[in-house]
């Protein structure tokens, strides 16, 4: 007999799991439900149908060969029926039934399943201060509150706008709005920098002022007290400043939504997730969930984490639909894998970044390298930053990330570390990491390569870094004298800098550093720099191979990463 | 005391090892020797440098930040000696020292060692066919050979252009004789695709219709029998043509260099290259080899292998550097990683190819994909596509390959592929490869990971693929009416073809198909075509789940993979 299938959520897992059944199942009977009106849309889109890259909403929902993913398509293609605006209510699961409200009408209604898939998302969170009801405060939780947005703008309603939050949709947000629509836009975030434990503070400084040159206006470490308007938002006001605004975005992160699944007694994790096996099966082995509303396994930590992202629920989606089909497919879990387009940059991490790794209780350190993306000599090429988050003493490597204008560039290679994270690599698997190699596409010595070597100079004890952070204290502080900026590039380059500030800043090209070592004094910290921090590096092995001691620090990523800071010294 | 450390070659790992040396262990005495008068220099630039997208032979020679890597360079900002025009006559092994002929003044010279490395890379291989030592007739030996090419065409001398050999270095000088210099070049291949052991016959064909489009003439399956001329050449003679030419490129491989080694009486595998350790080391502990002298361990295979690539050396080069100053690093061989840019193309691939596989005894099955880079609703992406090589039973993947327009995302996916293949990874590593995304960067279901899905679904029987060459078989023959073309898309797009073909070619959109099941006959073979392979697939499920027989395929890639191939049916 066929077995009835049924899905209650229709825009990512949902739609997965529903058609790769019937692939595989053919007999099955499926039927999904979602409480709203459109399903099956690219949810991660939502930026880009805002600042109208993508022009209409029906794009996000349609196939790549542009058929329409309405009910008629999930019947007649995929053979799978679909109920819209049918909110669940509850499970029975003695019963091994659903209880259904159909919201146009009222009416409810029972399903009976064999196989239960729960696919009910995420909930984004909100600010609980004064006036965050008020009209023209949004999240970004859904297609249709998108259009809502999106009717606002193009009604020419929208001069100014506040986004709250720094993370990956608070950006992406922020750029839809100001680069299309020209709208003074500026971001608001709790934290000291961007992208908060995704980046480093370092990288993250690039990234912003970036975005900052784009007209993205920040107001870092800064708390939102509350909204204040009429009718609908006129002004935020937070611990700092008050911001007059005709729309805000709020995107201070999600949360797992499992009130359905928390009311039937399965399974929870702390946080609030759906607690899975590894084949999608919650507590009830006849109940599968997946997408945003569980937890995974972290594969890096191995411990429980939250990875709400479209493309994890998409393969999660299939394995369920194998599942329920018959199959016994594995879902491993996820190290975390990210990667955003900022303007004409991209950012990408996979694993963890300092922070996170901190907080897990890795004892950690990492390297920094900037490097082009392609062969010096090959004309077209951008410079690229890598950070590599390595554990101390055993040196594996536990996440990587990457930012720079060549973007699939960032992109492949943190792609191409976030697929070796699960094995536990070691720095030599990133000092060896064999990237297909030609000059249009990256260096005999790439910069993933070169990535690796800093990190095991650096373990080693042979390479002494300082990251820009701490150098912009220096350089704040140089009056105290206490510091001499060493600059190992040729005269060409230092000179400028030498003639601006003598009393600080000397130059020594690394080619003459031996014969010339006695200029150099005992006495101080010695800070060097060159472009990149190749050359700075030599430099620091030939001072301390000349009885120079502890007090001598190489500038990772060199001068090229201040001046990406849009620090102009 | 301070060790001796002569390093014998100076273009790629010889110049690496040197430098690692000393800055691991300052004290070591380094001197490199060359027989040549040009030292570390890019080679896998010289088509760059030939098309004059590099600028000048310096450039090829300098540092990214403009220094020329000379003499002065390695001696002032390395602390290396080096010896140019020295040609390394004999290897003592007994008495630790090397014997060298100044090849300017003629002087022999005897060098003391305590560690010796040979890094005499490779020899291009060279028919042996009456006229091939005709003036005009170049392999691409060393940068000393393509500055003399690029003489000859930058006097004008060159108006037509044969290469010979349609491997990677053939095609990157095609592209760089016919695109900046508008030479009329044409390629002579014995094997009947380009690219041949790299990728399939399918994709080559992809790569080859779009060289084409640039003007490069193809004559494959065709042996080179003579050159003729009378100064320097003037024809090529195929087996099938002759071919008139000012210009002759020989570019059909390279063999180790091992003549120095073999006579010192190290070991050498049966296929010449030096046998080396994980430590790279040869058979007398205290010589080091590496680069394209070297063979080493392929990591799909086990099996020795042999991987002449400048980023190989380089890594090499490290890590011997490394171990001569005290450490003990590991190389661990290769997977075999691939990328060549042509014309706005990528090909690139990782690990074996179909026909390698089979070479090393694999029983292989393949699976191919056609899809977007990124998300469909994106504005800007190209069609991608991959293939995955597969053992079968396993579901092991031995090797991937990639063709597209997005350059640096085949090399991304690629590279991410290259990363794991040491780890032995199964169809579902690549299922659930956790490529970062995001709509700019991705597919939710990314390329990689629908690769993946095709593969098991091969593999679980679900999927009957045809590929585009077989299926052209079927095309040319369809006049003998035993098969049927079933168009799965919709009627605008498969209209005209039914009006072309009304005889073979029908129209059933994927959506209609289990309604009007009863048009589609039992007795012929079916071949399920879309645009890309995905209605087809969904159609295939179908059909056969309503009695329908084995003899149904769908297209692999479907009618966009045709049309890359330049098939206008």
């Amino acid at each position: 007999m066929s077995q009835n299938v049924l899905i209650i959520g229709g825009v990512a897992l949902g739609p997965k799991v529903a058609c790769r059944v019937k692939r595989v199942d053919p007999d099955a009977n499926v039927v999904m439900m979602d409480q709203g009106e459109l399903i099956s849309y690219g949810g991660c889109g939502i930026p880009y149908f805002v600042s109208g890259d993508v022009s209409s909403a029906d794009e996000l929902r349609s196939t790549s060969f542009h058929m329409l993913r309405d009910v008629k398509f999930f019947e007649d293609c995929k053979g799978v029926k679909v109920l819209l605006n049918t909110k669940a209510t509850e499970i029975d699961r003695q019963k091994k039934l659903v209880k259904a409200k159909d919201l146009k009408t009222g009416e409810e209604k029972e399903f009976p399943y064999d196989k239960l898939v729960i696919a009910t998302g995420s909930i984004p969170k909100k600010l609980k201060v004064d006036g965050s009801d008020l009209s023209g405060i949004y999240t970004i939780s859904g297609l249709d509150k998108a259009i809502l947005i999106r009717d606002d703008i193009t009604s020419g309603k929208v001069e100014k706008a506040v986004v709250i939050g720094a993370g990956a949709i608070g950006l992406e947000m922020a750029e839809a709005l100001a680069d299309m629509w020209g709208i003074e836009t500026c971001v608001v975030e709790v934290m000291d920098q961007i992208l908060p434990g995704i980046i480093s503070y370092n990288m993250a400084k690039m990234a912003q002022h970036h975005m900052e040159e784009h007209g993205i206006k920040f107001y870092l470490s800064e708390k939102v007290v509350r909204f204040e308007g009429k009718d609908k938002v006129e002004k935020v006001i937070t611990d700092k400043r008050e911001i007059e605004t005709d729309l805000v975005v709020m995107a201070i992160g999600v949360g797992p939504n499992t009130e359905l699944a928390k009311n039937a007694g399965l399974e929870l994790s702390p946080f609030g997730g759906i607690v899975v096996n590894e084949y999608m099966q919650t507590s009830d082995p006849d109940i599968y969930a997946g997408g945003d509303c569980v937890c995974l396994k972290n594969l890096v930590t191995g411990k429980p984490g939250y990875f709400p992202l479209g493309s994890l629920a998409n393969r999660q989606g299939r394995v369920i639909g194998t599942n329920i089909a018959g199959g016994k497919e594995k879902f491993e879990g996820a190290v975390g894998s990210f990667v955003i387009k900022l303007f004409d940059t991209a950012v990408a991490s996979a694993g963890l970044s300092v922070q996170t790794a901190k907080r897990e209780g890795f004892d950690v350190f990492s390297a920094f390298v900037a490097q082009l993306d392609r062969a010096h000599f090959y004309p077209e090429k951008n410079i690229m930053f890598l950070e590599l988050v390595v554990e101390k003493g055993t040196g594996r490597v536990l996440g990587i990330q990457g930012f720079g204008k060549g973007k699939d560039a960032v992109m492949g290679r943190i792609g191409a570390v976030a697929g070796i994270l699960k094995y536990k690599p070691h720095i030599s698997d990133i000092s060896n990491f064999e990237l297909p190699y030609s000059p249009p596409f990256s260096s005999a010595m790439d910069i993933l390569n070169a990535l690796g070597n800093v990190a095991e100079n650096i373990m080693q004890g042979r390479a002494q870094m300082i990251d820009q952070k701490s150098f912009v204290e220096w350089w704040i502080n140089r009056d105290k004298k206490d510091v001499l900026f060493l600059d190992c590039r040729e005269v060409g380059d230092a000179g400028p800098y030498v003639e601006k500030y003598a009393d600080v800043w000397k130059n020594i090209p690394q080619g003459q550093l031996k014969k010339r070592i006695s200029e150099v004094p005992k006495d101080k910290k010695i800070i060097l720099v060159c472009n990149t921090g190749v050359r700075s590096y030599e430099a620091q092995i030939i001072l301390k191979n000349h009885g120079y001691k502890d007090d001598i620090y190489s500038l990772q990523g060199g001068i090229v990463s201040l001046k990406e800071w849009g620090l102009d010294i």
